[in-house]
């Protein structure tokens, strides 16, 4: 079946979550948001690129950083809200230089944080 | 740290988005929703427990299909707005009787569907 975008089912804001999986590792990177033509603009390319919503506008992902995010997969969940990329990571995932988002992990009631910054992205 | 659910970052229906991660094969298997007091049953049972949009209660998963959720490990993403959950799964965590509900891929402008149901999930 040919894949078209209108049959995903985005949110009010014509959003819909998208979670970015390093296809090597399955570490799980970030979660971000697309529109219909940030999906197409993503297919089209093979450069993930999300929607920015603080920003209103495309976010190529690693267009300033260099951290880009290539296209390895694109998933659809069973309800066609949610979207699953495997991509290759180019360097660090996250703004902080973590290399995912998800650096904080709550146990015994407190916050740990369980992977650092790594040296190579450090600011000279 | 202490750990509130206060400080995280919800939507303007009280929600956040949560990624069930399988902790053994990293295989991402699924996103709902969850709401503060969700988050803390889960974190308080063990439990994975979402809320559920549509029928407006909470979801503790596999309550009446047995395909629980253990909770390994919960993590949150930088901007406070995201969580990963590291699960073990009890049986496929998608409805469809798959083990994930990211079973269907986008290839080539198509549709393709790479996860099959496990043959031990057909019903009887």
């Amino acid at each position: 079946m040919a894949f078209d975008t209108a049959s995903l089912k985005f949110n009010s804001n014509g959003l819909i979550p998208a979670i970015a999986q390093d296809a090597n590792s399955g570490e799980v990177l970030m979660m971000a948001w697309m529109n219909a033509d940030s999906i197409s603009k993503t297919l089209e390319s093979g450069q993930v690129t999300y929607w920015s919503r603080s920003r209103q506008e495309y976010w190529v992902k690693g267009a300033t950083s260099g951290n880009t995010q290539t296209l390895v997969d694109l998933r659809i969940d069973c309800d066609r809200d949610c979207l699953l990329i495997e991509v290759k990571q180019e360097g660090p995932a996250c703004h902080t230089g973590r290399r995912t988002c998800f650096f904080t992990a709550v146990r015994n009631g407190n916050e740990v944080e369980i992977v650092t910054v790594a040296e190579d992205s450090e600011a000279p």
